[in-house]
């Protein structure tokens, strides 16, 4: 894996490269979309490579380990050949959903047990099995497995969970290096900066995770409920300490304006459900500001869902048509919207790139964010 | 609109022909995916066109008139500006949905008062306003507004029933022969046979049906529970009397054998929602035999979901990966299995017209029906 950088912005941190992997190059700054259980929700891979123009999706270890399995993934041959997305993966460590989802997890220094939402079969995650799943899963990049932390947070448990996350690293590392991808690709380790929004435990955990010296690195336990000015303050102070010159990784962020911000402070990769989530409950994201296509005033309004924006989901289908169907609840409306907001969410990172190779990303980032973030 | 006939098949009474409306032409015999509130479920508009190679859909009156009501369709200029569906459109005459979905509903000489499935709201649809509203609607083949009995049904009920439906289909033709599409193109009238499973009310209606010589004809009040031996009888009784130069569609049916039947009988023209229903329960209507995709032994069968048909959700996907996808409810499912679904129903009946000119449909049919059938 490669990682070069074309152009850096002269007012900001961000920059734009090129990350290059076995199932092909990704352009830097990206969004990834969020491919839980091997599916983009609603969206035809297809749609995803020629409409959305997605460079690299999501996995969540934890969903595929539980569905369709080890070993169907195994026989399939890996994730790629399982869903047909022949271009690159990430999966996550699965440490997130566990927390999320399990009904009943207990965390010790030796790895998670939780229960299975699906049929409450007991299961454990641990630092070693957490890569040799994603390996057999078959990711291009895999993440260390972590412990999220929740906000607020108090002071001791943070800096409790960020001690264990980073022994927890080591035993990633020893493990992943120890074994060897399944389908002759390689797979790159990518460990996660976490400490909560405490500065010092943000900065030392960045220290911890820098001199492990991947090949790329996360930071996570952000966009969990706090206050943006304190997420932006914890990602300025992290990237000062990560390698310049390797991609940064900000888990589950976020918001158009999110993305914008954390490109400026030099983030270069990006996944978040939000533009899936929102899309199937009707919240559109487009060139203008955010809609709520259940509204009344969009019931007769019969231009594109969004002109400013090309591409068949957001050009051949009207406003007005797009409310009946979520109106109707037809499965439809989570299919044009998913498609349009994906679609949005690319063309936004693809401008940013420009942007910041034409050298004037700050002015264009500082409209762009008051215009996407008016609610029309 | 005109029709015409290129080939009748030596041994049956399945004929292939063209018929031709202002939007575009229509090969039969045809299937007409069911576009229920202006959305064939799960499936875009140019999987229609392209993937499925659709050439007419339907769309409900009674789903249409509720949701997104008459005003918003003739703002968007008619259902095809609204969907964006550039290609015949049926809309059926809300009659069945009436009986079938409302949870009151009184039936008169003057028509059918009912509430809504949505709020609840009192409506009333007779012959007169239910021309009204497929004008308004806007779709190229209108039906008569009639009474569809349910199965069984004793004979004076039938009879009367009838009856009525005869009796408003004059009032439909005064009303639709009195007044105008409002889009520009030509819309035509389909009068319904009905009787129940009794022959002498089958041919009576029959003869009144055929007696108004209008542009095509349409059999109704099958496939609703009878033997499906009642239901060919029916047919080719009906079919003796309805003129041989003129669509005779049979409404709501079938299976792919029981459209392969009643093909050799003499009709041209079938809806159903069974491929696109059954879709989204797992049910696939395969090339080879009818798959129940959610069954173990397709969790680790990696051929594609139908290896004898083209086209994208067909050949692209797996069986073991849309079983993943059909288990973890996701939305992708019902997508891959809609448009497969369609697909082979419209090649199934590509193949009859193909088989209808080369003159030896009873054989392939009779092959067919044996193997259409069979579960894998």
């Amino acid at each position: 894996m490669t990682f070069s950088i074309s152009a850096h912005d002269p007012q900001s941190k961000a920059r734009t490269g090129i990350l290059t992997t076995d199932h092909g190059p990704i352009q830097t700054p990206i969004f990834m979309p969020v491919g839980t259980a091997g599916t983009v929700k609603a969206v035809h891979q297809r749609e995803l490579e020629q409409d959305i123009k997605a460079e690299i999706i999501l996995g969540n270890t934890y969903h595929l380990y539980l569905r369709p399995g080890l070993d169907v993934l195994s026989k399939a041959g890996g994730l790629h050949r399982f869903n047909g997305w022949n271009h690159p993966i990430l999966t996550d460590s699965g440490g997130y959903q566990v927390y999320s989802l399990s009904n009943t997890r207990k965390i010790q220094e030796e790895g998670v047990t939780f229960k299975s939402h699906i049929d409450g079969s007991k299961h454990q995650f641990t630092p070693e099995n957490v890569m040799d799943i994603q390996r057999t899963i078959g990711a291009d990049i895999i993440m260390a497995f972590d412990e999220c932390t929740p906000y607020p947070c108090d002071y001791s448990y943070a800096r409790r969970s960020m001690e264990m996350t980073h022994r927890w690293l080591d035993r990633c590392i020893d493990r992943f290096d120890s074994t060897e991808g399944h389908y002759g690709y390689r797979q790159f380790l990518f460990p996660i900066v976490q400490g909560s929004t405490y500065p010092d435990l943000r900065k030392q955990s960045a220290e911890v995770i820098a001199s492990k010296e991947r090949t790329g690195n996360a930071i996570g336990g952000l966009a969990v409920g706090e206050p943006a000015e304190e997420m932006y303050a914890s990602i300025a102070l992290v990237n000062e300490i990560l390698p310049a010159d390797k991609p940064r990784y900000l888990m589950g962020v976020g918001t158009p304006a999110n993305i914008l911000e954390a490109i400026a402070l030099g983030v270069d990769m990006f996944d978040c459900v939000m533009p899936t989530r929102n899309a199937r409950h009707g919240i559109l994201f487009t060139t203008e500001g955010v809609i709520n296509i259940k509204n009344e005033k969009w019931s007769r309004d019969f231009s594109p869902v969004d002109p400013g924006l090309e591409g068949y989901a957001s050009q051949f289908y009207t406003k007005a048509y797009l409310r009946h169907l979520i109106k109707a609840e037809e499965l439809l409306a989570a299919q044009i919207a998913s498609i349009h907001n994906l679609t949005f969410y690319l063309w936004l990172v693809r401008q940013a790139r420009e942007h910041i190779a034409a050298g004037d990303y700050v002015s264009w980032k500082n409209e762009m964010v008051v215009k996407l973030m008016q609610r029309l």
